[in-house]
């Protein structure tokens, strides 16, 4: 079938609109009509060569929603006309991560997922013959995507796609981390640097865990009114100060933080948020990615002292049996996803909505086909 | 009063025997008769010159048993004749760590401590006039000892204390840093770097927390005959292999250890420790104490992915509470001392214990008075 699509030909460059062709689910894959889809800082990552993993020619996008077209063999959690929000984090309940209760880092589709195709090898997409990759599972940039079945989370009919579908990515990457990562608890120290998607998403988190401070942290001032109405009790740029930082933290919060999270991607913000931390059991979670081959270090007194250093992917959600409750939560009115959504446009438009993104206007832009 | 001490009078010298003058108890102290007491590699350590808080001239010595002689004004939780364990880590029971009950890390004589006085900012040794400093709140290496009340565990005065005083450091550390610290459960893969007595107990432990495999690392093959004795499963040696370690124990293990413990203060180490860890949940705790300004680094994505990186001091262990159980737990044969003690000498021959442990020939010599 045909698809429009945006296209990532190479490194650096605009996407390109276009029509494609989508191959029809294989075993135990899913069609699915994406309705919706944000575009988030991993995208961009990748389309910008940095990320030593990127594939080119692809059809990105990872934080859609959308709807169940028809299943492949196999399928039988699934039917046409499920709602789903594509995972990047895929759930097999199986393999022995699934199985460790331990972790979130399912491996099932792992391997083929990392190398931009199905878990049988080969791609659904093309244009002209000449094969596209697949990116992270999702590909939410094409109108139908195909999908592996335990890669799809079913949710509620009843939530806007066009807002759940930053629960793909963003949104449940900082929930996530507070609840099954950090596992921050009422009364603690939180601090967040990087005033992101991510970032308000985990102020949002540890306000829902009632933590009773939370420290926004950015160099770019315009974020902190919406991480005050997320529930930030503090907002600092570290850029008003001219001693290290981590001091500044320690000093305000009477010896540090229970808890931090670093939501950039700077292997030098991941260490001020350890050594922010307090002695004895402050812990910091790395959320951010950092750029190939760099390096986070520290002087291991730090942890002997009884710091823990930690990092989340995807906030350690098991997307299959979590995410329906996250979208539960919005449709209650117990997690602000409008908010976030400040910019909506046309899939056609995508490339404004990397602009948006790279120059800070946008926290995010939900694009719809 | 007069006490035979061995004197550290400058970096690198060898300790001097003397009769060294002893103050009396003040308020919140207590005198204790040092009856035995190990040398341990964080005297060697500071006696070398490289312990950057290193303070000379001082009475080391920290991994003692002894007997009250005299209390101060105001101690009320021990009595002439009490059996005591001196602890480098206070546990007062009252201060934001100690009620915190996620840390054993004590502050209310840290500062003191520090720097090589009691409390009140003063020291109770003095050799014709000249002031001795303390160290880490014990200086075992002297027969008469003052150390403040919230520093000394009451334990069992049926138990030897020419073999119990090893549980004021090094055996306590390694099974307190298995129990408190990492939490091993059963059927879990541990990897413990450095068969030294911290080492050795590390393996002691995770056998008690019936671990399933306990894999002994050294690069000394004459330690593992102890390991295995101890409980180690597998015991090698990374100079037999000719690429990146923390591989070799990842193919070994399917994946990767649960839990891997460095003792030995190498920060090229550490690393190899956390990535030997398997994705998703495996755990490295650094028990070793590193050179001054040594840095550790890892790429962030060890993290990201689920590795989790801590420290432990002394195990994790509140001396005052959980001490006396120790001692329980050696009297009725569940831990295992007197294997560790492998020379006993008369505390007028320290240098030659020094001498042992430098070339490895000693696990621990008990030195009585």
């Amino acid at each position: 079938m045909k698809s429009r699509a945006a296209i990532a030909w190479e490194a650096g460059k605009p996407l390109e609109i276009a029509e494609i062709d989508v191959e029809g689910p294989k075993e135990g894959e899913v069609l699915v009509r994406i309705v919706a889809t944000g575009v988030c800082h991993t995208d961009a990552f990748t389309l910008s060569g940095k990320d030593p993993e990127g594939l080119f020619p692809s059809i990105l996008g990872h934080e859609g929603g959308g709807v169940v077209e028809e299943v492949g063999p196999g399928v039988t959690s699934l039917s046409p006309g499920d709602h789903v929000i594509p995972l990047y984090t895929a759930e097999c309940g199986k393999c022995k991560f699934c199985l460790s209760g331990k972790t979130n880092l399912c491996s099932s589709v792992r391997a083929t997922q990392g190398k931009g195709v199905m878990p049988d090898g080969t791609s659904r997409f093309s244009l002209n013959g000449k094969k596209l990759h697949h990116y992270m599972g999702t590909s939410t940039f094409s109108e139908y995507t195909v999908v592996p079945e335990v890669s799809l989370a079913k949710i509620s009919k009843e939530a806007p796609l066009d807002k759940v579908c930053l629960l793909g990515c963003g949104i449940t990457t900082g929930i996530g981390a507070v609840r099954n990562t950090a596992k921050v608890e009422p009364g603690a120290t939180v601090a967040v640097f990087g005033m992101g998607a991510i970032g308000l998403s985990v102020v949002q988190g540890a306000h829902l865990a009632k933590a009773s401070r939370i420290i926004a942290i950015d160099i770019n001032p315009d974020k902190f009114e919406f991480a005050r109405q997320l529930g930030a009790t503090d907002c600092i740029n570290p850029n008003d100060y001219d001693r290290p930082f981590q001091e500044v933290l320690v000093d305000m919060t009477d010896g540090g933080v229970d808890y931090s999270f670093e939501c950039i991607g700077s292997v030098n913000v991941m260490r001020t948020a350890l050594e922010c931390c307090h002695k004895g059991w402050g812990e910091s979670i790395i959320i951010g990615v950092a750029g190939a081959g760099e390096e986070i270090s520290t002087r291991p007194f730090q942890l002997v002292t009884g710091r823990v250093w930690k990092g989340s992917a995807f906030g350690g959600v098991k997307g299959r049996t979590e995410l329906p409750g996250y979208v539960d939560d919005y449709m209650n009115g117990n997690i602000n996803i409008d908010d976030f959504v400040t910019h909506t446009m046309k899939h056609e438009e995508i490339n404004e909505a990397f602009r948006l993104l790279h120059d800070g206007e946008a926290i995010r832009t939900v694009l719809t086909y």
